[in-house]
């Protein structure tokens, strides 16, 4: 693959919302000419040859990658290991593989176990970009414009395949930028972990609740907005908290405190500790919106 | 004010999202002749009789209620003890008060307080509506339209101006219902306070990082609508949060009890704990959409 040339084959393991939308997206940018995509479920690999998505598919990878120019990997991060080691056995040489893992230091440690070092010709990515929804009929070509997609890089990476990937990323209408991948994770902790881990544990307890029915009843604006987060897929997000636990626990317990610290002003009647708190999430978050 | 009459003249005590929402939505549906604002930001209010929402203002509030019909407070709930007791000192015999405020209980001690009980013609109220943007510029005819206002009657209400608050709330194209006043705060603090108080705490404790300025850069949508409710009025906040105090400690207690424990499983690779909570949430919460 050149820059300035199409992809002859994109193979999309795991044809969801991103690995769909990927697939939409570079498809309408005229990046690709055959696009097969590889997933489990037929169902959902036949609904997206009937959407477009996708050109054909197989169920089994190493059969769907063995002709790729581009291989786009878009499951789940706890299966890296296993995929790459079917990609490895049957991808042509030269081909480039790149992913939407939302960890980037496991799925980097996943391609050093399967392939000894990281290949050059591998460049692992993440698009911060999604819904709640998922599989492929929540799939649409415009989820990456203006967002950010992030390429971890590593020493090994090949500075002519970032390129290319970069550029196929730009099409979507992203704006791409490289971080390193323990950096990456900790950012992400932060801004997307976290929260749903939050979403998830607050609707969870309220579902214990006895007063449960009157809570979701009485519910507004502010809490479809806040808990809308812990509609995503339990898999998927299990996956995550686990493959980045080290920095979404560092992250976690300095909230904790944090939160403590809050709870103690209000017992206390500390309303000027309360008062602060607040107008300082209150600026941060104004700014984030501007 | 009688239920099929117009009300002469609507003081409207706080002139903001909510007061402003609720002016205009009555107006609109033809329930009311004049429209007094009252508030303490003179401009707030000269840009409210520029916008149409009221028709004229008084900054001194027993001016503002002397001859008004129906008294709306849509003020801070900390507030509530020192206009109840200017509204005690001008209004006129058989005037209907009634509120907006996010707590009940509170508000219920501050009529109890300024008028040794709770006044026959004072019903408490609490729309569950609203953004987090605050002024009456904000504020918009339709807020309240398929949003619940919940009533907080007491034993010593008076059924006929129950009844009469009630159609009124209707006329906006709210849904009435009622309920016990400790309950509501329950209801309410597990719902909406805590959320705010977990959205505050979360973006002020991003606002410490080192990575704060990548943090926010790198945030996508999930994190902006989990946020968006710290973007909400300090002061308001402070002021709800103290006034239902014990509630919000029970289910902040609660939570934290939770999230120590889902910390406990992330830490020790429990991914079955995990997947169990997350599925509990995301069942609950795609319930709630539906």
């Amino acid at each position: 693959m050149i820059s300035q040339q199409k992809i002859k084959k994109l193979t999309v393991i795991g044809v969801g919302l991103i690995g769909g939308s990927f697939a939409r997206a570079v498809r309408s940018a005229g990046m690709v000419d055959h696009i097969t995509g590889c997933g489990r479920n037929s169902d959902n690999l036949k609904k997206a040859i009937q959407l477009g998505v996708i050109d054909d598919y197989s169920l089994d990878i190493e059969n769907a990658v063995k002709d790729a120019d581009l291989i786009f990997i878009a499951t789940p991060v706890g299966s890296f290991k296993s995929i790459l080691t079917q990609v490895k056995s049957s991808m042509k040489e030269g081909a480039i593989i790149t992913d939407a893992g939302s960890t980037k230091f496991s799925v980097i440690e996943a391609a050093k176990a399967v392939f000894n070092k990281v290949p050059p010709n591998f460049i692992p990515g993440h698009p911060i970009a999604g819904t709640e929804n998922s599989g492929v009929e929540a799939s649409f070509s415009k989820l990456y414009q203006d967002h950010r997609v992030i390429l971890t890089p590593v020493k090994e990476t090949d500075p002519t395949v970032l390129e290319q990937v970069s550029k196929l990323w730009e099409s979507t209408g992203a704006q791409v930028v490289q971080m390193e991948a323990k950096h990456h994770d900790l950012v992400l902790a932060a801004t997307s972990h976290l929260p749903h881990l939050l979403a998830f544990s607050l609707v969870n307890t309220l579902t214990t609740l006895d007063e449960k029915q009157e809570i979701f009843e009485n519910a507004a604006g502010g809490f479809r907005d806040f808990t809308r987060i812990a509609s995503s897929d339990p898999s998927m997000w299990q996956d995550i908290c686990l493959a980045n636990k080290d920095a979404l626990l560092e992250h976690l317990d300095h909230f904790t405190d944090d939160l403590q610290k809050l709870r103690k002003a209000l017992e206390c009647d500390d309303s000027q500790f309360l008062k602060d708190v607040f107008i300082r999430a209150k600026q941060s978050r104004d700014d984030f919106s501007k």
